[in-house]
């Protein structure tokens, strides 16, 4: 398969590329390093990466900005990082690519954890994740020439504890790999509008 | 108590004044109509709205504005509809007014049925109502002072069908009235965290 793996520099892109890249052709996009280059806040520019990347097999997505603090210091600027990022990020790469992924390809996009488990300081990042849970239900769906959507649902990472550990007391850290797992679930799959979990 | 009812001149908002009406004192808020005028698109219409209704036991939303349509013709543009109206018009009701709501007061959302069970052409629909859920999860608990924060998620209203029957066809439809009995569970019981539906 050809592969379009956007966020691929991150601990979770990366972990994607080695599980995938042993077995299929990978293409990197990311906003500041990999093959292309990509902001997935401007739809324009995703656009103009599916136009340069040609037809793809999947798209998968490990994007993930979303703004961590306490509720009380919320604010509509604060909670907009998150909706322009993790959420309309991958909600415009499905909407752009549609017409650039092959009969019975696949998108499979990012969630977490936190949908359904929340933590302190983590109002922003719930709602993202909830919100994408609901969108690739109801987008596979819709999705025509059989092409299929799920979405990646992991825990805290074992190695993003030293960031992100103080935030997720408690939780049980899952190794990135084991979430690449889960994209290879659903890429090398058949199934749609599922939520993979890994915690 | 005295409960300020947001989007209160709609299907739902009437229902819900009809149905708290007789035992609280109800401020009813809106974008054409009311005691109150607020856009809600704007966080500093509902500053507003907050400074001049004071200090209130509940905040209830009736916020129902999304766009229905195909996946294949859906845009960010489109999307944004659903994120400016349903879902941060709500979030940031619960941002601005948590300093205006009394100990032990409560917010009370709307989302709805297609979060977890999606029909064609509804992709927005499902992202702002499952953004809500995992939002009301996670806000309930940061809230501070006793404050409860749940959401309703009602499948299509019996009193709706002439509009959105076509829509949902093979949903039961449930009586608006129904919906607005959760919203007094919510509003005049104890829990928090929780989607109440009704479907």
């Amino acid at each position: 398969m050809r592969i379009l793996v956007v966020g691929a520099s991150g601990t979770l892109g990366s972990a994607i590329c080695r599980e995938l890249g042993s077995r299929h052709e990978i293409v990197t996009a990311g906003r500041n390093s990999g093959d292309e280059r990509v902001d997935v806040e401007d739809f324009a520019s995703i656009r103009s990466l599916y136009q340069r990347v040609g037809t793809v097999d999947a798209v998968v997505s490990a994007l993930g900005k979303v703004h961590f603090g306490s509720l009380s210091d919320m604010t509509p600027d604060l909670m907009a990082i998150g909706l322009r990022n993790k959420l309309m990020g991958q909600v415009n790469l499905v909407l752009a690519g549609v017409e650039h992924v092959a009969d019975g390809g696949s998108f499979t996009l990012i969630s977490g954890i936190l949908a359904h488990d929340p933590i302190k300081l983590g109002t922003s990042a719930s709602l993202v994740n909830g919100a994408i849970e609901s969108f690739v239900e109801a987008a596979s769906i819709e999705l025509p020439r059989g092409i299929r959507i799920n979405a990646v649902s992991p825990g805290v990472f074992v190695e993003s504890m030293e960031g992100y550990g103080p935030f997720f007391r408690g939780h049980k850290p899952v190794p990135v790999a084991d979430a690449a797992l889960a994209f290879s679930k659903s890429v090398e799959g058949l199934r749609t509008g599922q939520i993979f979990t890994v915690f």
